[in-house]
């Protein structure tokens, strides 16, 4: 295959879109004052954001070779006369897209507190009976730990990236990142019940208090969606796409919370649904029921989501073929983005749903996670130069260094009758010798036979909506936000994002 | 001269210490309640830092030089037999300090908070008139600001180390980084108002405001202090030594306004000054008359000082001859943690005084900062490996590409006189052709002529000692606080600092 370089900026893009993200930031110090200020900056750092990583990915790879943070892309094929150098491509870019994210996050700092700032110099301090309005604090904080845990993110990203962690090194550190969030959520004398589901109620009730084991939650969580879209990852396109589908659930169950300054009501009987749900007005829009808490976390997540997504346009440089390697750096970062909002605006079950693909790959690895079956360093999917295809590849090279325990034969068998590994026997002894290794990439492949790794992107995209309707129709009536947002992207991905993800077909 | 390897923690140290660092941490657990809990774990948690530090730098050496972070000492002889990759020191292991320092940091921060905590826990909450005490937010988010800019400061630092960025792209990431600090000033309705020098205060008045340039001159401190102490490095130990001191200088200013349990009074008059200060009881602390708000201001200083210092036994490792090199990383980080403690507990005028030696180097500076004069990518003395000997070293190798600009004949020509700088001239047209560079290390050389690599940091830190003992005698009516730790900095230094900081003589 060719030498592809990633793609530069184009200057119409630049000078069309530099005015219109200028007037979004400075939009909440003109008259008349929109009802939420904020969110046009945060509109517009995200437009800059999108700007400077289509700007600095393609500038900065040169560099990025230079520092020797580079790599062939393992499952491609190229001509033996290009030598090696040129088909070198730049690793760790998501230190870039990282990078622009948090700052765009800090920049707008100012910003996410105009309303207090404005009342302040105005002198306007509404006086609620005897108490005085103060400087929200407790929102500051908030923000800033948000941020803190985001940026151990990325530096424990960039250091595996470039020393390479063992991952028993590293497991503990999103675990310390999450002290922040911790703290603050507890300083806010947080909500620890959670709702039983139906099943359980009889002997649990309707409710119950987890205590200090919810903060244990809140940790393990961040740790998990930190490590989780990381271990997805290894074929081109996978993690940026992953992030992106998830970022953009988030959001939509978001903007359900926002305050429309018109009324409108979302047809759900056309997908399927017997619900229906009304928007609009300032403060009382559908979802939050009038709660002005309800929509200040959701706006608080959308500052956080809106450039996370607008960084992505890395996407164009990592998808199929891979012009740029995100690295460990934007797993960690996105993971830890989505456990920020999760937590801070308390939607963190909800957006366990978004992570089901996830979830099930962290199971289905469980058993090579925790030494039961052996692990190689990589379990990406195995090359064939020859045809092009990704074939399920196997935990050992040729065969198990021992044979397998008890617990891990009966294991491997069950997996295997789910259809979720092969195994290789003995054909005398009838002992296992081999598995495929036991991630959701190889399931497919053998489900679905050996395909190209365009193609196994596209599944995995797929899948991973499919799932989501799936749930939608199972837990719908616990929580229609999530309904909404996954029919609507079901249709929005299949539509829309496809042609955005993939190349023409240019393999 | 050998080859050199950091040294490893010895197990003795390990164990006799590890049970005190456990037990102060635990302490504000334990009745009686001490009447500041969190200064015990605070201390406890520079134990292990410290620990942590000694076994850690030595350990994960080889995985810096494996990594490619490493270097030769280019200020050192070694036998050619020896082959180069045995002459490798690993570079950037401040990235080890950084991370440690900022992991106890974020570790402490539930600990900062005991009291609050345990009135929440006991449901005593402290009834004031008809206001009920909250949980200190705007206490917690000074704590997570400053985290936030020291994290920062972490990723430029070792951005820096990885991909050597021109300086030019990297000052405004300070400036950025500073927002967070600003920001949460802003929300306390930080004073923004400086006391007029004597001289000009029949103009201006006694106190003038400064309004938004007070932020200015905040944001722009930051830059300072995170630059200043990396432009006067170069040479092994000379970074390090210099932040321990500025680091023991804030913390005895800030012992001076703690709440001694016990009372008694400072015999100046031993130390040549004419006050006396009296120190005794709880929150009636010699220097803080009284303030509960100023003392929690320097307890918030100690905090962030004590993990520093502690993590300084790097020291250990970077003094001459070097075994480690603490790269621009571990600058970054000092530089911003001071900026953090001057702003965030309002003393950034007495922090400048402090940072007098790195001024004046700045000041220096200058003229090759801004392009006066050429500036070489590294400003290190020369080294003569003959005689072992560092020479002053020339700002070009040979002579200045282009003939200097009338500016910068006058500038050249004023420090020459001054002694700062040797100019080369030619010797028929008097134009000037070359010039010593323009630093401090390369002024001690001109005057003192040339000296070994030890002894010029030795000169170093003399200088900043007698440059505080000169300050304290000018200024000493307006802060007798700096007076005191100038004094004390100065017997201290004198006859304890010296022999941690060197070896016996190994030159």
């Amino acid at each position: 295959m060719p030498v592809v370089r990633p793609r530069p900026l184009s200057r119409v893009l630049l000078f069309s879109l530099v005015p219109v993200a200028s007037w979004f930031i400075l939009r909440p110090l003109l008259e008349p004052l929109p009802s939420i200020p904020a969110l046009y900056s945060s509109i517009g750092f995200s437009i800059f954001a999108f700007l400077a990583t289509i700007y600095l990915v393609p500038a900065l790879g040169p560099t990025f070779i230079k520092a020797r943070l580079s790599g062939r892309d393992l499952l491609k094929v190229y001509d033996s006369k290009i030598p090696r150098e040129e088909t070198l491509i730049p690793e760790s870019l998501g230190l870039v897209c990282a990078s622009i994210y948090i700052l765009s996050l800090i920049l707008f700092i100012p910003f996410a507190f105009t309303t207090p700032i404005l009342e302040q110099i105005n002198g306007k301090k509404p006086q609620q009976g005897i108490t005085v309005v103060e400087f929200p604090h407790y929102q500051l904080s908030v923000y800033l730990s948000s941020l803190l845990s985001l940026l151990v993110a990325t530096i424990l990203g960039f250091l595996d990236d470039v020393f390479d962690i063992r991952w028993r090194h590293k497991l503990p550190i999103p675990i310390i990142a999450s002290i922040p969030l911790l703290m603050v959520y507890y300083a806010e004398h947080g909500n620890t019940n959670v709702v039983v589901p139906l099943p359980l109620r009889f002997i649990f009730g309707t409710l119950i208090n987890l205590g200090p084991l919810y903060y244990v939650y809140m940790s393990l969580l961040s740790t998990f969606s930190t490590n989780s879209i990381n271990i997805l990852a290894g074929i081109n396109g996978s993690e940026t796409s992953q992030a992106l589908i998830i970022a953009l659930s988030v959001i939509l169950n978001d903007l359900l919370y926002l305050p429309w300054p018109i009324g409108f009501r979302i047809p759900l009987h056309l997908l399927g649904n017997h619900t229906e749900l009304e928007f609009g007005g300032v403060w009382s829009a559908g979802m939050a029921h009038g709660s002005r808490e309800l929509v200040e976390r959701h706006l608080f997540s959308l500052y956080f989501m809106l450039p996370l997504v607008a960084c992505r346009p890395h996407v164009l440089n990592c998808r199929y073929p891979a012009r740029a390697f995100p690295g460990d750096t934007l797993c960690y970062v996105t993971g830890m983005a989505f456990a920020v909002v999760g937590i801070q605006a308390h939607f963190s079950k909800t957006l366990l749903l978004f992570f089901i693909p996830q979830i099930f790959n962290f199971l289905l690895s469980c058993p090579q996670l925790f030494g039961l079956v052996p692990c190689p360093r990589h379990r990406v999917p195995r090359f064939d130069a020859d045809t092009n295809l990704l074939h399920p590849s196997k935990a050992s090279e040729i065969q198990f260094p021992k044979p397998p325990t008890k617990l891990t034969t009966i294991v491997l068998h069950t997996l295997s009758l789910l259809g979720l590994t092969e195994l290789v026997k003995d054909p005398n002894t009838g002992v296992i010798t081999n598995s495929t290794n036991l991630t959701i990439l190889n399931v497919f492949l053998l489900r679905f036979g050996p395909m190209n790794e365009k193609r196994l992107v596209q599944v995995l995209i797929c899948s991973q909506v499919c799932i989501y309707i799936t749930t939608v129709n199972c837990v719908g009536s616990l929580n229609p936000a999530f309904q909404i947002a996954g029919s609507l992207l079901a249709f929005f991905i299949r539509y829309g994002l496809a042609g955005l993800i993939y190349d023409g077909d240019r393999r």
